[in-house]
């Protein structure tokens, strides 16, 4: 099973791949889609669009993981990452790939086992589970991995669930 | 000038298209965008990309505009309203269509002339502009018409604004 996890975000959405095969974690890929703040929001939601479908086109993921907006942020954030995540959510449905959505708790609780953990012990989570050397980089792309392995997490126990 | 206004929402998303000539307008027509609360949000934004598409297509708009969000609503309802609004976003920057948005205040004042005017003020000087004997219904659709007046207003003098 292949898995995709997002990061959503108007700059920088972080993704991260992994394969599991017999309850193992097999790195794929990881990295940023970036997007840059002068540009017209419009064109940065195309880019946003043309880099995901880029994504699946070369990956094929099986199933999606996303990370829910954290609430406490301000409505303004609220609606520009809300309209990355939008055009995110668009992608994946138009090539049929089921999609789980994780809180930030979730996902912290679901790769360290405490939903308050630290960025440091989740990233320190991210390399032992994916056996690697060093911490992926950026932040954000180390936040899709993590969002991909709660997604598996979840999935192997519980029908996907849908994003409402 | 063929113009398109868009009041956006998951739930329904109010359109109206209106032909300006010689500093009069021509009603073209409105409608609104409807999804269902019950489907996965993914298949709800895909159903406002293929409809938005189809209006795109159907009455090649030269130009758009569109509602800003109301700051005053919860951190839930901005998340998916930009949802909404990204797809929209999108469908019109692929169609090269420029784009301005505008606050409820904005659309307010441009068509009543005072921006704490009520629904029903605003609806009535759309039945005016446009020489319609009836309010167009459902109300977001009117909202999707007052948008495409509002945004006459502001390119007639301004260069088109970009959304940030």
């Amino acid at each position: 099973m292949r898995i995709i996890g997002l990061d959503p975000g108007t700059a920088t959405t972080g993704y991260g791949i992994v394969d599991v095969i017999d309850g193992a974690f097999d790195l794929v890929g990881y990295g940023v889609i970036t997007t840059y703040p002068h540009t017209p929001m419009q064109e940065r939601l195309q880019t946003i669009y043309e880099d995901i479908n880029t994504l699946i086109e070369e990956y094929q993921p099986d199933t999606a993981g996303i990370e829910e907006l954290f609430f406490g942020r301000n409505v303004t954030t609220a609606i520009t990452v809300g309209q990355a995540r939008g055009v995110l959510l668009l992608a994946l449905s138009q090539a049929k790939i089921p999609i789980g959505e994780y809180t930030p708790l979730k996902i912290k609780d679901a790769v360290t086992g405490y939903g308050k953990a630290e960025k440091a012990q989740v990233q320190m989570m991210v390399r032992n589970l994916l056996n690697l050397d060093e911490t992926p980089r950026p932040d954000d792309a180390a936040d899709g991995l993590a969002v991909a392995i709660t997604h598996y997490y979840y999935t192997r126990f519980d029908s996907l669930s849908q994003v409402e």
